[in-house]
């Protein structure tokens, strides 16, 4: 049975995340369906990154056994055609060794957080970006999410649904960078980790958020960090700004296709 | 009776365009019902661009004639509180000058257009994107592009619904980039004149994208626009791609606003 790597990018405002639910459209579910109308009897997918509902991908990575052995673009083409019309597409896909596992061969996960502060709606980046109203404090953004690198207890940023055995996860890197828009700033956190907990990057991005518009003081940071209480935790921020941006793997799945 | 420039930005897609129809939303009607819940006795208002069903904008401009003296930046508050849900926000708004005319008085509008090449059909930039499946050559669409540059009869490149009193225009600029997207390329137009004709952008976007992509000699721009023949135009390029994104007015009057 040989296996593929998918490389999907997808909306995730009408989903209700990846993970396959009883009642509600799922990524998993409608990349399934795709694939059952090529082979009927498909063993289940794995992703890279559970993605909430609302939460959007660039490059989520995923892996399926396919009974007949497929030419990689054929198969990525095929799905295409037939997730129509789902906002789900199949950027890139490779054939893999068996050992391959999307979740658990990835050494690294890189997520991206977009934030608006501008007075105006949102309207062509609906459902795709934070807005907030008020100006935001970069420098004290940063100088707050230094403090997360490295190796912590990250228990006041879980979810209380989170199922990882342990709460220590290592932060690599967060940067923040802002761009002025028509009216406004744009704010882009990129942080990546190995692996990341349940809710950890919303919790990150909502708590720095209080920090910027300086509700907080820059130190509530570190408090919370060590509160190890998910109370302390700043408000959650919405999923429509957080982007699963890249998997890494070694070797790259997708290395010859680019 | 006070006059008020507004700039608005829109997502086209639900719209039947920026114009006031019998039977479909547009984006007029929409503003104009905004309007209406602040003051119920409103003229009718105007608009620099009549935008075409699809059609977005980042920054559109209108004038309103208001009863009442209102705060400018009051005003455009009160109007995105009544424009909720529709994807339509007021970036700014400006008292100005009772001979101030959003669509007389604008001396220099600018057009973006969005081409993707990319096998993956679109998710995020669904409606926003024209996509194509092939490579451009993107050097072959700007030599033709420069052809087009200067006071020229633009017969060719105009709707047969256009109702422009003269085909002749000058096109002011036209300049093309590309930044590479996850597997695939972008490519930007961006078109600046006084005025345009009806579908003109559109018209000219088609005609490069038949020569980027190979199917047109380079040489074939000249020609379609020598020929003064609308039948010699490339197809005209979808609406999803096209974006007003500015109007130029001397004195700007949202200058002090920034």
């Amino acid at each position: 049975m040989p296996r593929y790597a998918l490389k999907i990018e997808y909306d995730g405002a009408p989903f209700a995340g990846w993970q396959r639910q009883k009642t509600a459209p799922s990524v998993q579910a409608t990349v399934e369906a795709a694939l059952t109308r090529l082979e009927p009897d498909l063993p289940a997918i794995a992703a890279a990154g559970r993605t909430d509902a609302g939460v959007h991908a660039t490059a989520q990575v995923v892996h399926c056994d396919m009974a007949r052995d497929w030419d990689a673009f054929r198969l990525s083409e095929a799905l295409n055609y037939h997730l129509k019309p789902a906002p789900i597409a199949i950027l890139a896909a490779a054939k893999v060794d068996p050992g391959f596992h999307a979740r658990f061969s990835a050494l690294g996960r890189h997520y991206l957080y977009r934030l608006q502060s501008r007075r105006a709606p949102l309207t062509l980046d609906r459902g795709q970006v934070w807005r907030v109203n008020h100006r935001l404090d970069i420098a004290a953004m940063q100088t707050a999410a230094a403090d997360l690198i490295g190796r912590h207890d990250f228990t006041t940023f879980r979810s209380t649904h989170c199922q990882a055995r342990s709460p220590e996860k290592t932060l690599d890197r967060i940067d923040i960078s802002a761009t002025e828009i028509p009216h406004g700033t744009e704010y882009r956190f990129r942080l990546s980790a190995r692996s990341f907990l349940h809710n950890q990057v919303r919790s990150i991005v909502g708590t720095l958020e209080r920090i910027g518009a300086g509700n907080w003081p820059v130190e509530a940071m570190k408090s919370a960090l060590d509160a190890k209480d998910r109370t302390a935790c700043g408000p959650v921020a919405p999923p429509d700004g957080l982007y699963l941006i890249g998997v890494d793997y070694q070797p790259d799945p997708f290395a010859a296709i680019g």
